[in-house]
């Protein structure tokens, strides 16, 4: 294990970090609040360190995938680590758990919050937790490798450890490059959207903050009424852009090679759209009569919790827990599903869901026709053995995680739903829960323990397990090998 | 499809169901009740109509996997048809859809009732009910094919389709051998236990009907008070067998033919009873305080329990959905390992659970040692792909099953909790849930389809899926394919 290599990137995502706190920075400045000073004081220093551990370049650059997977994981956890500071010391937080809980949420877009009172937090501090969201949608450690390159072929390994979902196509050649164009598309998206929520009206600070979170696919809001208060059109606006970056960013690149044809066949993004629809539906007719008959609200509302929750961003406009019992079935099951690889959002992803249903399919042929050779195909292409087998040990891997962090945090006396729904929204990555942490509840009254378990199941599920799971691994921390 | 030969063999499955039937009919004439009757007319008729459909063989006994298939899922279904109608005809029960929910929990091991006063039903049909245990707990069809020698290789798919768990071992040449060496450890075994129980004080009604539970690994009562009533021996005496009829059959057949070390190597057997153990001593120290401070007291009913649901039979003598959520969890994680493969438990069996976390092992040794080659090996044997396959895709049916059922029976309006442990406790063969469905409750109170669906899980759970998926495959009811 190549140590000094991953203490080298680190020190420089340590530095990167730095830079981006002068955005929230500049937010407290304009609005003359007391955190910027620490703001400042937690930039300059985070700077300070990373550059003094970063001045020697090691020499042996040797990067293999146990190192891919330790130095994307490094990367998160000091990420969380210092970007939980600003809160703490400002007293905002008190107590550094819950700062830490509260910024691993926003940089693997789950949203979930331990704070009952976010606006509390003041302007600069809301700014950091909703950017954190942004930075986290795309990954941060590609990022970093973008604009530091030090030759060698890891860096595809550490963008798969990165991207969300079973399978990265390599786009372009390089990876370098592929990077590159994938974070054009996330930026001038992000753009766009900014630009079509101040014409709809919201105030300059919330479309800002807003736009973070729909384009990283977090929930963080930034008024303690949620999404409740902006105008209809606003919140159809946020729902179309929710499920837009829920989509695999390759119909983006086809797009913008005018190669339209392939991108309006993608499988995976019909398959999604798909679903979308037909939940909306389902739960528009579920719910309109226990919301006084209207179905065009019924519609509104149920299209923006479809959109919210498949793309486990998690911003609310009603009450889920209040559905009826089917609803709310539909609503658990898109927090698993997820969005599409290749996007910002999380869960399990809809392309292993189709392999999935696939193989099923295959097994039950299989039985009817023995002699018959079949293989799965995806996008048009028979997918590898290596990829199936993949998405089975996904499944695996998570529902033993799932179980085993249910079992963790049930000493805290809390309810199974509670519970169930409360590892669902993290590890998928969603935010709100159902029962206490439902979506006008909180995370704060979980122990410590539980938080730290909540907080490893975020970043897991942002990071798709492997690379937390392996560090659990003890032939991982062996010098030699 | 040969349609004939399925309807031949179907007709032989109704002329033994008949024949089995004597049993509980000797015992409503003991007892001089009315429903003696009803069952006899029951059983005249169906062994009537067998033998007028089996009056000509088929020419052609040609017979693949998807005959296999169909078969297994044809044979259960019949048996249940008309083993209900003792319960309907008598008006115990006065619907059937109820009738035949609670012969098919009979049959797949399940011990889920719509009854709460089971003692109405008289000793005729609670010794029907508790016998339907007894019979499926080996599978019936395996039986019928046994005594109805048709020649071809037919036999050891059939086998493999009824018979719990991912691989059935040849253990000794012949299937039909091997399906007798089963039979005899089953019979023996039983006829011990119910010696054993008369001993320690029970009634020999109890006796028999309790033993047909034990050993089938269904959990049906034969009074209003569960278990509760019987010594605290014949309770341990109950524990002890329950855990004895989850081992895997192959150890009998080791220690019957003295290969005592491979016996006592078992892997699926060391690290079912280490669950046990570690479980039994959890749930103790967990719950003794609730219990007023008994160790002993809690260690007992901890280790009933833990035997009741890890063997999927569902006894029960404390109600668990009042213990402490961390309890719960792992009473949860029972209700889903479940026993060994080849044993008569339900569940997803260790074997399974074994191979799935050896997967997550040789997946995290992949990424640490790309170059490496590395099989999954279970009981000393390498494994080969096509099991770890079947195991993936039985975990990913297993879960799209699960959730579609839990979705079906939701319109009803019961809670999360209770929708989810009823399909829980049904797909898994256990019996009792938490919540409305809980110990001391009851499966009446759901609606039709509902109860549809929950029989399906049943059968589903107890043929291991795909006998009854297939049955959903439009492929298979072309005529020619």
């Amino acid at each position: 294990m190549n140590f000094y290599m991953i203490a080298y990137v680190l020190a420089w995502v340590l530095r990167m970090e730095a830079v981006t706190m002068l955005a929230p920075l500049a937010c407290a400045l304009i609005y003359r609040e007391s955190t910027a000073l620490i703001i400042f004081l937690v930039a300059a220093g985070a700077f300070f360190l990373g550059t003094v551990l970063s001045v020697r370049r090691p020499k042996k650059i040797a990067f293999y995938a146990r190192e891919g997977f330790v130095t994307v994981a490094g990367c998160w956890i000091i990420l969380s680590l210092v970007g939980a500071l600003p809160f703490y010391l400002s007293g905002r937080i008190p107590h550094y758990i819950d700062a830490v809980f509260e910024i691993v949420s926003g940089f693997t877009t789950t949203g979930s919050s331990v704070l009952s009172d976010v606006e509390s937090l003041g302007k600069g501090l809301l700014f950091w937790r909703s950017f954190s969201h942004w930075m986290g949608g795309m990954g941060v450690l590609v990022l970093v490798l973008t604009i530091l390159p030090l030759g060698g072929g890891y860096n595809m390994m550490i963008m798969k450890a990165e991207s969300p979902g079973p399978d990265v196509s390599k786009m372009v050649p390089r990876v370098a490059d592929t990077a590159k164009a994938l974070y054009g598309i996330y930026f001038v998206l992000t753009v766009i959207m900014i630009i079509v929520y101040l014409l709809s009206g919201m105030p300059l600070f919330d479309a800002l903050c807003i736009g973070f979170g729909t384009a990283g696919t977090g929930g963080f809001a930034v008024r303690n009424s949620g999404m409740a208060d902006y105008s209809t059109m606003s919140q159809l606006l946020i729902t179309i852009f929710m499920i837009l970056f829920g989509i695999n960013f390759n119909v983006y690149y086809l797009l913008q090679k005018r190669r339209l044809k392939e991108a309006f066949q993608c499988e995976e993004a019909r398959v999604y759209l798909g679903i979308i629809a037909c939940s909306t539906i389902f739960i528009a007719l579920n719910i309109f009569q226990s919301l006084g008959g209207h179905f065009l609200y019924a519609l509104h509302h149920s299209f923006f919790t479809v959109g919210s929750l498949i793309t486990t961003t998690g911003f609310s406009t009603l009450d889920f827990d209040q559905w009826p019992q089917a609803s709310q079935m539909v609503v658990l099951f898109l927090m698993f599903s997820g969005a599409c690889a290749g996007s910002t959002g999380g869960g399990l992803k809809v392309s292993r869901l189709i392999i999935m249903v696939k193989e099923i399919g295959k097994e039950l042929h299989v039985i009817i026709h023995p002699e018959a050779v079949r293989r799965i195909r995806l996008e048009g292409r028979s997918l590898e053995h290596s990829i199936v087998r993949s998405v089975n040990c996904y499944l695996i891997i998570y529902c033993t995680i799932f179980m085993l962090s249910v079992f963790l945090i049930s000493f805290d006396g809390f309810d199974f739903v509670t519970n169930f729904s409360a590892v669902c929204a993290t590890f998928n990555n969603i935010g709100p829960g159902l029962g206490a942490v439902g979506p006008v509840r909180n995370f704060a009254d979980y122990s410590v323990l539980s938080k730290l378990v909540l907080i490893f199941d975020m970043l897991a599920g942002r990071l798709e397990i492997l690379p937390m799971a392996i560090l659990f691994s003890p032939r991982i921390w062996r010098k030699y090998n």
